[in-house]
């Protein structure tokens, strides 16, 4: 199974958008036509780079490709992972987890790559799962699961949450202090962690992953309402938001043809400082 | 007074070279023929970047165009501040420093710009000088002089060391790290520095760059061996070691010319963690 991507919109622009093709080149949902699992025996799972390591433009997320841009907190440059998120999975803001006590935040399941390679954006990577973070973003459960690039040539030795914190000393902590006060500079809250900001294993890891997938499986076939979701697919014959290769095709056509890049602004740049 | 630069050899590879031009197009040596002094009454001295911050290729020095990687040493990504000489100055190798031990390291003094702006390889800044770092690399006494760009919007708020301690909180203690550490992923030692790796103020760091620089008269004008060093430039009518613009131009064209890039090689990818 491959996958490419096509850009639409000048870069740095608003209307910069990255479409995404099925191996015969027909466009398809990143979201929803990429399978959830690379290897369902082996719980590999599929991952959509959206923010590759040390870069700040950040797609809102794979439904919606708007540009905004990270804030550098220091020491941190960008994103310290290549940050992205597994298709074919939904935080349902209609159900409460019963282990964090809050709702879904309506997106797909986030995911931070901590391999050495430093992806495309779009690239399409097959990850294993090693634990998760439970990010409480504005009230909403937002999970952040620990990932390796299957590819990494040190894969084989990272099998769990403690195999980060032995094999890349500091990089939780750095990942805690990063999702804790990205949004500062903006003049957000710090924001806050359930289980104290502990990490949860692998095995949890996967039973979070497993269950949102559930959810996106009642929200593309219409058990669920989707709330605003543009769900529209090409693969999933059972879902009322199935359409064809030709109304995809449309819909992207219907977007601004590649266009000349913008300049990034100079505020990306900018190192924030302060105090913990 | 204004510069430029025009590269050589392909980007990427061992031939790649940046020279630079007066603002008559006319070839110069960055080292000699850039001053020292951008106003001499207020201190404020010129520097040439070498590595713009978050980058990892390193020219060897201003002297020489030789490209390496440095290595990314977690949690820092390549160079923290745009990294830099400046002009007209010599850690002379034949002088031991009175208050480090050392003798110099045979290179123009070293500078560390915190300013906001990501600078461009090769740019030509004014810098006022903040304070200085002792780094004692394999028995020879480093300076990193820490300045701020007089163009960076904050500067008036920064002149002297503490300035920088109370206003970046993190980034000296960062700065000491990442000397302390930047050469262990190739396999040498964690560097040494002299006091104890505590900063020097603005009065020294100035004192220290005022020595540099009477060791560099005493350099271009033959009453020191220089030791292998070129000392070729174009405008210092009292030096055995001036030449013609033409001399210069001819020097250049020898070089290969500009060539396609190379891919950076992915190691430099790759972020090395250990325990401090």
């Amino acid at each position: 199974m491959s996958f490419s991507t096509e850009e639409r919109g000048a870069p740095n622009t608003r209307d910069h958008r990255v479409y995404f093709k099925n191996s015969s080149g027909e466009f398809i949902s990143p979201f929803h036509d990429i399978p959830a699992y690379a290897n369902e025996a082996e719980n590999i799972f599929h991952a959509v780079v959206e923010v590759p390591r040390w870069t700040n433009a950040k797609m809102e997320d794979v439904k919606n490709g708007n540009l905004r841009y990270v804030a550098n907190v220091f020491p941190h440059k960008g994103y310290i992972w290549n940050y992205g998120a597994i298709p074919q999975t939904w935080e349902d803001p209609n159900h409460r987890d019963e282990d964090t006590g809050c709702c879904g935040d309506n997106d797909p399941i986030d995911i931070c790559d901590i391999g050495d390679k430093v992806c495309s954006r779009g690239e399409i990577i097959k990850v294993k799962a090693l634990g998760t973070l439970a990010l409480i973003d504005e009230g909403e459960t937002d999970w952040k699961v620990i990932v390796i690039n299957t590819e990494d040539p040190e894969a084989s030795d990272f099998n769990n949450i403690d195999d980060v914190r032995r094999l890349k000393p500091g990089y939780l902590e750095a990942t805690v202090d990063w999702f804790k006060r990205y949004k500062v500079p903006d003049g957000k809250p710090e924001n806050q962690f359930a289980f104290n900001g502990e990490f949860k294993d692998r095995d949890f890891a996967i039973k979070t992953i497993k269950s949102t997938h559930e959810f996106w499986k009642a929200l593309v076939s219409k058990a669920t309402d989707a709330g605003g979701l543009n769900c529209m697919n090409t693969s999933l014959s059972g879902s009322p938001f199935c359409c064809s290769a030709w109304e995809a095709k449309a819909v992207v056509e219907s977007t601004a043809a590649v266009g000349a890049e913008d300049a990034i602004p100079t505020s990306v740049y900018k190192w924030f400082y302060y105090e913990k």
